[in-house]
Order: structure tokens, then sequence, then C-alpha cells
């Protein structure tokens, strides 16, 4: 069932720690396949290493397990929640990752200091508040998902243009068309909270980037006018 | 003479180095057979390349060598007095791991400020004072290990839920119900010391995470209503 | 066309991940061929694994391309500009490297604090301003060509004895006679940044290297007195 | 000619890069052989890679080369007064590692923070001032050597006990009994350095630690009392 987006999604996870964006088993990645509303995420605590493509378990968007010897991982129904309210995205990313964290914990969204950060982020890369007690309570992981897709509704932010959230005292959630676009840019939140942080040192007063700077770099990156790159073919 | 056990503290001694927490001879890993009494230790100074599992010391709980060609760790008589004072723990590390010991040095415990820490560790990871002069030249090492069970007892900490402790000015101690999982622990301690550290940075007025979100994540991976991971067999 | 340099720019494209100076595709080296007036650069966002030498676009002063089954990279008429404002530069190199791009993204040139910096850059590195709105959107990559040798001229900086820049919020150009010593250059802005910064942390009030000392370790290293190294024969 | 000690003075010296120490060919090792009055040192500015033991360089001590196809490090001078006036070392060591350049770069000292420190170092880890313009002109390298060695006189610091120092804007100079000692010293040092900055950042009002815990460290580890280690036989 699904062999083909198993082997991607098992990949991917991979990708996790080379890219040194987890430790231990704190991540997991997911992705979807539309056709069926199936998707396949990475069992829960269980070792990088020791994980094989077959197991993934399969999950249908009420995030109910379809297939698998193992457990889903923990944080599924917030990756179930994401996928119903985001109908543009294919795979999903979550982590821990040091610096992206750091920001988390700190309470604080990313402001736009560069290029590098509005090549795939159009403005700021959101904090998220924390989850009341009662929120906590009632549905952890599906109310984190909740409050992730309503800030960005109520924020008018498109999920293809900020393709990842900080959740604050938590960790990151990226996404992207598929399990490698959501690592990839897991990746670059990552790279960019880290040069963020380094040039709040360096300049106490620094500035987010003018505004037709951050549009000419994503634009050249992203729609119709895009220029960076090959054509797909 | 415990062979299997000696193996066990060989192995995790090695993975000091690989999971990046000591320089040279830095740091140092034993493990408890609690049945016999005895506990298995790293010789003292003796480079990690060249460590075999024979060369491990074996030690009762006395604070005695009773095997081996080598001297213990120079820190086996806190090692001793740990494991008489917390009966729960198996195993025991001892790191000067980059950023903790930055903590150590500053003379702070880490805050919890993340789900990252909540995860292993209920509450702050505390920092002991400095041994008084008399308390070094009597028993640098003893007084260690007693300095660090008095203030779990008087603070009223749990060891299996505060797996480890700061000492000003020197390091890191962590323990666990084996050699591995202290090892682990050690891990977790430096990656949360970073992030903290970064986390004031980002934001000095930083508060701890929502006393909810930490009874959240420290739940549902400990204790009865635990759903992280797969079911042990 | 061109076989040889083609080479040499790809084994220098390679040399940039090799020393952690980029992450993904951010990133490329040219080098020009002053008998033909033609450079040869990076194809445009391709990965580095992938490259190989023939995958190297050739490019004239005007930034035409003249050869190469893919586009050139998408700074290419930057690079097409120092190479007409600068005629004795041979290689070039853009990057994002992590402390630099902070620098560049704090908006501030970096002092010379120390020997190392000395050693291959005479006087700060220095920072050039945002284009205008109107500059980006009538030529963005031209113009980022233009503000740096303009900045050149105007601030009579030699590009022999300031083989680099920073560009505000946005990242790093160096040169050098070839596309290894463009590279080398890369390195030397990449540390030397790291430990401007961390030198400020140490010491906020610290002031440059005396000039005595900056002129001592430049002119070891450089022009008709130096002795560092071996003679070239 | 000393093709013993030639070999020792090349691992030496690729022990550098290893431990991350240097970039390029910022570093040197030299090591003396007492008996004949004569020492061992790298070539200047070849690379790492390149280095094979036959490159090495005999120099004695008036600082004349006595064999050898390259030219000594240009840093020579310095390890000749220092092998002068240091009669009890048998190697040195001269880095720009990353966070010990940094706190010479911002003219400090490093404070005895833990017992990390007070293992190798007994007090500070002193930083000597800028040389004059004129004592930059007359002989830069061998005024460098005069300055470290006054200062140690002056204060009444032991090369033993101290064995390292930090020269203002510039760099590092360690040394030891041998070659391999003194690259050891500067793996502390630099370690030292880092997490002596990072203390402060976690406190701004940091403390050196007790002269108590710090007497406690070197001397469980130096002179007569030692009991750190195995006896060597």
């Amino acid at each position: 069932m699904l062999e083909e987006l198993k082997k991607k999604v098992w990949e991917a996870n991979l990708l996790l720690p080379e890219y040194h964006l987890v430790t231990f088993t704190w991540g997991n990645v997911s992705a979807i396949d539309r056709e069926s509303g199936l998707f396949v995420i990475k069992p829960s605590g269980v070792d990088y290493q020791k994980l094989k493509p077959e197991d993934m378990v399969v999950v249908n968007l009420k995030g109910e397990k379809v297939e698998g010897r193992y457990n889903p991982s923990s944080d599924t129904p917030t990756h179930t929640v994401l996928y119903n309210r985001f109908p543009e995205i294919g795979g999903i990313v979550h982590t821990h990752s040091t610096w992206a964290t750091s920001w988390a914990q700190a309470g604080r969204g990313i402001p736009c200091y560069g290029t590098t950060h509005a090549d795939y982020f159009y403005g700021d890369i959101p904090c998220v508040r924390n989850l009341t007690k009662e929120e906590i309570e009632e549905a952890y992981e599906t109310n984190t998902g909740v409050l992730i897709a309503d800030d960005f509704e109520e924020n008018h932010r498109d999920p293809a243009a900020v393709p990842g959230v900080l959740c604050k005292n938590h960790g990151v959630f990226t996404w992207g068309k598929d399990a490698k676009e959501a690592v990839h840019n897991a990746v670059v939140v990552e790279e960019v909270a880290k040069m963020a942080a380094l040039c709040e040192c360096i300049n106490p007063k620094v500035q987010p980037a003018p505004q037709a700077l951050q549009d000419k770099h994503y634009f050249r990156k992203h729609g119709a006018g895009a220029y960076y790159g090959q054509k797909e073919e």
C-alpha cells in the first residue's frame, strides 16, 4: 500500500539527521497521496538508523491508522489537521532544530533580515501562541494543528508563500509540495533562524530588509515572473 | 567478572566522544549491577580510542576497587555516593560538555523553556553550589556526591524525574536506568543548555514554558498515561 | 570551449560546500579567460552533487551566454560588471555564508580586529548600501555590480587589497586572481566575520587592531617586501 | 638529521586541522632536541595535506636554518626566543583558533571560570599587550617572543603551570614538554575560551571559580600529590 510514497517518506525522514535537524527521534516527516486521501508518517519513537520503508504508517484524513505494525508519530493529529486545512500541501516536517527552536522558546517570529529568508518565505516566519491549559488537556496535538491553521487564516497568510511556522515553547513545523520540499524548508528555517539571531547580536537595532528587496528575491524564484534555476521540462 | 556489564559500560563510554560530549578523557560512564552491589567504571585518564571492555574497573558500594588493572576514574567516589543515595538509578555519566558546563560555570540552573526539555526533565535542571574549602580538602569527590544527593533530598527532587544536575564551576552529572539512558540524558542536557542560552539572547525577558505544557510533554512520555513511542513487549 | 577553465570553475564550485560556505545551491563561482574575454560560471539552481565540468556556462563580457545547455547563475550580470570594472581579477565567488551574511544583514562592514583579517584584507571589509526600489526594479543583478564597483571607486579601495564585499541584507562577494583564490578569500571572510562577532561579545568596547600591526601582517604577505611562504619558482 | 623528531613534529602539525584549530596554513608546531640545541619546525605557507616529515625545517637556537629545502615558518623567531627563555619546554604551537583568537582580538585574558580550565592552567590565561610601532618595525616576530617571556618573568608566571598565552589582536601560543602536549594545550585553550565566552553571556556577572576549587583540580593532576590518571611506569 502506497509503497512508493512510503519510500519517499522514509528517505525524507533520514534527511533530518543528515541535515543535523534532529537529535535522537525528535522529528518526523509525512507526505500525502491526495487521490486516496491517505498519508504516510514515521512511527513514534523509533530510531532513525533502524527505520525501514515498510515501518512507515498509513493514516487517513480522520487521523485513523489504516496500515502499519507501529503506532504513528504522536504528532499525527497535528499533521492530520494541516492536511485538511491546507489542501495545497503534500508533505509536512516537524523538528526541534536548535536555532529555530530557540526562537520558538523565545516566543518570537523570525523577521525577514535578508534575501536568504526572502528567497523562500514571503514575510516573517510566524510564531503561534501557547495553547491554553484547556486546549492542551482537551486535545493537545489536534489543537496545535488548529491553532496553526486558524492563525494563517486570520492573518491571511498563504501556506504556499509562508511554508512553515514556529510553535511557542515547542518547535517547528514546515511543509511543501512533497516530503522533500518540506525538509528543504526545514533546513531553510534553521539557517535563517541562526543568521537572524547572529545579526541581532551584531546590530541590536537591525531592521527587516526593504520590502522591494524582499519582493525581488521572492518573485525571482516564485510565480509567473520567476527566472531563477532551470525551466522544468 | 560482570563481563556483560563491562561491555555495556565500555560502549557507553565510547558514545561520549561520538556525541561530541567530551574532549580527550574529560568524562566517564559507570553502571551498576544491583544484585551484587558492584559497579563498573572507566579507568582514570585513559584515551577513549585505546579503551577495551576488559579495561573497565569493578568497584563496590564502599568505593573500593574489586577488580581491574587500572585505577578507576578519579570521580569514582562521586559515583559511589550517588548509587548509594539514589537506589533507583542504574548508570551515571560525568561530562564537561560545552554548553552545559558554561551554565555550570555561570552558576545557574537551566530553566525549562520548552518541550525538548520537558520531554526529559520535570522542571529546572538544578545547579548545586560550590563545595566549601573545608569540604574540598576533606574529601572532594565524595562530598560532590553528598552535595548532589542532599540537594535533591532537601528540595524534594525525584532523581527519576530530574535525571541530571550541574555542579557550579565544574560540569555535569546525569543518570538513568542504565549506562545508555544516562548517556542519552547527557545529550539532552547539552542540547537543552544550548537552546536555553540562545533563547535568552533572542529574548532576554523569556519566561519558562507554561506549567500545563511542561506537564503535557513530560507525562505523554513518562508514567501510566504515557502514549509516546511503542509499547514495549 | 575553455575546457580547462570549466574544470577549474567546477572544482572551485565544489569547494563551497566542502568549506561549509553554502547550503543547497546558495552560491556560485566564476572565472575569466582574459584573452578571449569570456568567463565560465555555474548554472543556476543546479545541485552541487550533480554538477559536471561540462555543465558550466560560458558568458561574454556583455553578459550574453555563448555556450552551455543550462541557464547561467541568476547572479551572472553582477559577475559581468565586476569583471568589466575590476580588470585585475580572475575569479569571483558569491555565497550566503552564515557569519558573513549575518554582518551583511546587520548592515555593518567588518572592522579589522586582528592579524587573521590583516593577512588578507587591508582595512575593513566594506558593506555596501541597499539598492533603491528603482535600482532593484530596473536591473537588480547588474546594479548590484555597479553599486560595488562605484563604492570601491569612490572610496579609493583597491580590489586587490580588499578582495571582497558584503551586500546589505544579502550576502558576500569575493574575488581573486583566479577561482581558487576567490574561494580562499570567501573562507577568510567567513572566519573573520565569526571572530569579529565573537570578539565584540567578549569586549563590547573592542577597537580595531593598531595600524602598525595591520600594515606588518598585510605587507609580510603581499607586495615587494613579502617574506611569508615560499618563493614561487 | 633528527628524523625521529621531524616525524613527531609533522604528526603534531597534522593534529591542528584534525582538532579544527587551523584554517589553511594558519598555524605551526615545533619541537626541540635539547641535547643538540636544534629545533624542528613546519615550513612557511605549505598546505597541511601536502606536508611530509622530510619537509620539516631544522633551526638552531640563534634562529638560523640548519637544514631543509623550505623556508621555516615566518614565526620561527618567536619560537626561538621562547625556547631560549623557557628552558623547560619541549614543544610550541601557534594557532589562530576561533574562540581563543576572539579573546585575543578582544584584548582580554581568559579568567578561570571552572575546573576544565583549572585542570590545565593555574590561574588566568594571560593576554599580552600589542607591540609598539617601533617594536613591530624593528623585529616583529622576535619581539613577540620577548614580550611573552618578559610578561611571564615580570608577573612571576611559571611557564609549566601556565602553558600558553594570547597575543592581543593576533592569536595563541601554547607549549608543553613536547609537540604533542603543546597541541593538547592548544585544544584546551580553544575549548576553555569558548566556554568562558558562553558563560559570560549566560551570566554577565560571573566570577572566577573559588581558589580552593582551582587548587584542588590543578594539584590533583600536577605535582607530588597528583592522583588523576595512571602511574607512569
